[in-house]
């Protein structure tokens, strides 16, 4: 184990991110925080915005800062967009993944009315599940576990990585395989946005959504993004037909005309506190590098599994970096014991997951390699 | 004109809420805003309770903050709940009001499957009449414009308050002439939520949404919230069947089994910043009372129409106290330039409505009878 955590420190002294973590308001310096995947730590930025906001937009500008307010979901986009490779004009952040995921995948079911299928992955995080679920009820589709028949299939609803083992699909090649098969694919990134470079347009990613609060530090519950490859944009007709969508918004016409741009899938007013926060985490990401944020994560994870394997820790991980996204997931049939355990008296955050599963997510802007050996070497000490 | 200042000094004097005003971040004590019905003002609570989350859960208790945030929406929604005579029980406070009333609707259509109707009056604020289209069109069904006929209504969408003149609908009448003819109802309550007191067990309201960032000011685009009769709750399916509306949410497990309590109503990972800024606005509502709230408001309109006809402005606010909400509404054909100019040059703050309208908005908390006097003059003014 000393060998590990002497390791960990060469490697922190030759991070060429270590000095991001400055751009964090860190609590704790001594807490191991293997939980960024789940819940980014908070910028110092957003702290500063937040304030300024309330005190110079809410508190003095009040009404008036609608004026540069309504763009702001938009302008968040076009910051997010270059780190999933997107142009700044096809991403606007707002509302929830759960709930954007109910706008792409209704807009995306319109493309396809001569199909009666919904394909999703049976082990695919729940609420995905469950909103394809839902979608088919309410239009008599029928939904098809996996992706291995795609030939009468409306709308695939897959995830770029696995919420549990990490796994990060193939995406160019199953993105082709869908589009020959003439099905529609609606991405979900939670896993993948601000940890590596999605390159949306290379892959032949058409539609896609995902969260601001996990590598991208945008805050709890922060407004999630929905990505529309531009020429597709004006094709989609998005379920809700909220005001925010509507060309001229403040003529408050009688007749809906939705936006001809990505503002389109916009529906009411944006949650601008949580917004400028996740702004601030979005920044931070794009200022880093996403390809130097990846290639952190990469020598994480090899790192991690090299500690699992010294150890003598069962991990389900894939060992081939280009698969292997942000956490390590280590099976314990104790696990749950174990992360509450970790809690306690460790000063180590991991995540639980069922049925087994030690969830060890490294966000590379704050994961030191310290904290990835710190809390691999307690799971071992507390098995 | 000195006669109206000298009146509202006086009634400022003697107005037992002028004391709240403490309780707000005032940036310019001079301004006359007006427009607390579209953003209200911040509370101090905010600013502190905004900057606690951040430092104290966020940065601090990191995840494991979701031991207590995961009950926020229900528990901010038990404390909006006495302001509309609801049980604690029966009031959520999530997403938008876009997002709601496209939820809420959807689900009450399911409880007339019978019935091909939608109901909604053209004149309703836009989102209100846009997503009626909307979800009509995708199943189908007809729109129906006002609600004289009402016997082949499935649900019918209504405004209590009307959000350019203020007029007050009558809602005990209304709701029992829909019940009577078997028609479901879904209130928008955007404009009296913390205004006057609506008492919806009283006067037969089942079905509402309604916002938080006008009189309750809770930030901008601060959570929504949703209420539902209790013995309705588990009648309804609502469309999205997002994660957080899921019984056993953390077992991921592979069926959907909503929830039996109001968080059936939840959908996706809720914006806690936003949420906790609006909890400060709703408890300084809630201390100060919605029927001191109500007793100011009635002053205020009374004392705006005594302007507006001492100013020979032209207004379609009633004039019957029981009908009237919380702004004026006067008529000026160069309503446009007079906002402008108003907020240019005499530090008055108004909104401008399509096509004539000047609105000038009352929030009982913050509006002086100064401010009322001088927003009148300052239109009379710049006729």
């Amino acid at each position: 184990m000393q060998e590990l955590v002497e390791e960990a420190v060469t490697l922190d002294a030759g991070d060429p991110l270590a000095g991001w973590r400055e751009e964090f308001v860190i609590a704790d310096p001594e807490l191991a925080y293997l939980d960024g995947n789940s819940l980014g730590m908070p910028t110092k930025r957003a702290f500063e915005r937040v304030e300024q906001v309330m005190r110079d937009d809410w508190a003095a500008g009040l009404i008036r800062s609608w004026d540069h307010w309504l763009d702001w979901p938009q302008a968040v986009g076009a910051e997010l967009a270059p780190l999933i490779g997107a142009e700044p004009h096809e991403v606007v952040v707002h509302d929830s993944t759960s709930v954007n995921l109910f706008q792409l995948i209704t807009a995306a079911v319109g493309l396809r009315p001569d199909r009666r299928v919904i394909a999703v992955d049976p082990a695919d995080f729940p609420t995905d599940r469950y909103i394809v679920e839902s979608i088919a009820a309410a239009r008599d589709l029928e939904v098809r576990a996996g992706f291995d028949q795609l030939d009468d299939v409306a709308v695939a609803v897959r995830s770029m990585v696995d919420y549990r083992s990490a796994e990060i699909v193939d995406v160019a090649t199953e993105a082709a395989r869908a589009r020959e098969a003439g099905a529609v694919v609606v991405w979900d990134l939670s896993h993948a946005a601000g940890l590596l470079p999605v390159r949306v347009h290379e892959v032949g990613i058409d539609l896609a959504v995902g969260c601001t609060y996990k590598f991208l530090n945008g805050g709890p519950g922060a407004p999630a993004f929905t990505f529309v490859r531009a020429d597709l944009i004006e094709q989609l007709d998005e379920p809700f037909h909220g005001w925010f969508a509507q060309t001229d918004q403040f003529a408050m016409g009688d007749t809906f005309t939705p936006r001809a741009d990505i503002g389109r899938f916009r529906i009411g007013t944006p949650s601008i506190l949580s917004l400028v926060a996740a702004q601030a985490g979005i920044e931070v990401s794009a200022a880093a590098g996403i390809e130097a944020i990846r290639a952190k994560s990469v020598e994480l994870g090899r790192f991690g599994l090299r500690c699992c394997d010294a150890l003598g820790l069962s991990t389900s991980t894939p060992r081939d970096d280009d698969r292997r996204g942000g956490h390590l997931c280590v099976h314990e049939p104790d696990a749950r014991r174990i992360v509450a355990e970790m809690t306690e008296h460790d000063r180590v955050l991991a995540d639980f997951r069922e049925p087994d599963v030690v969830r060890l997510g490294c966000s590379p802007l704050t994961t030191r390699f310290a904290d990835v050996a710190r809390a691999t070497i307690a799971v071992a000490n507390r098995r």
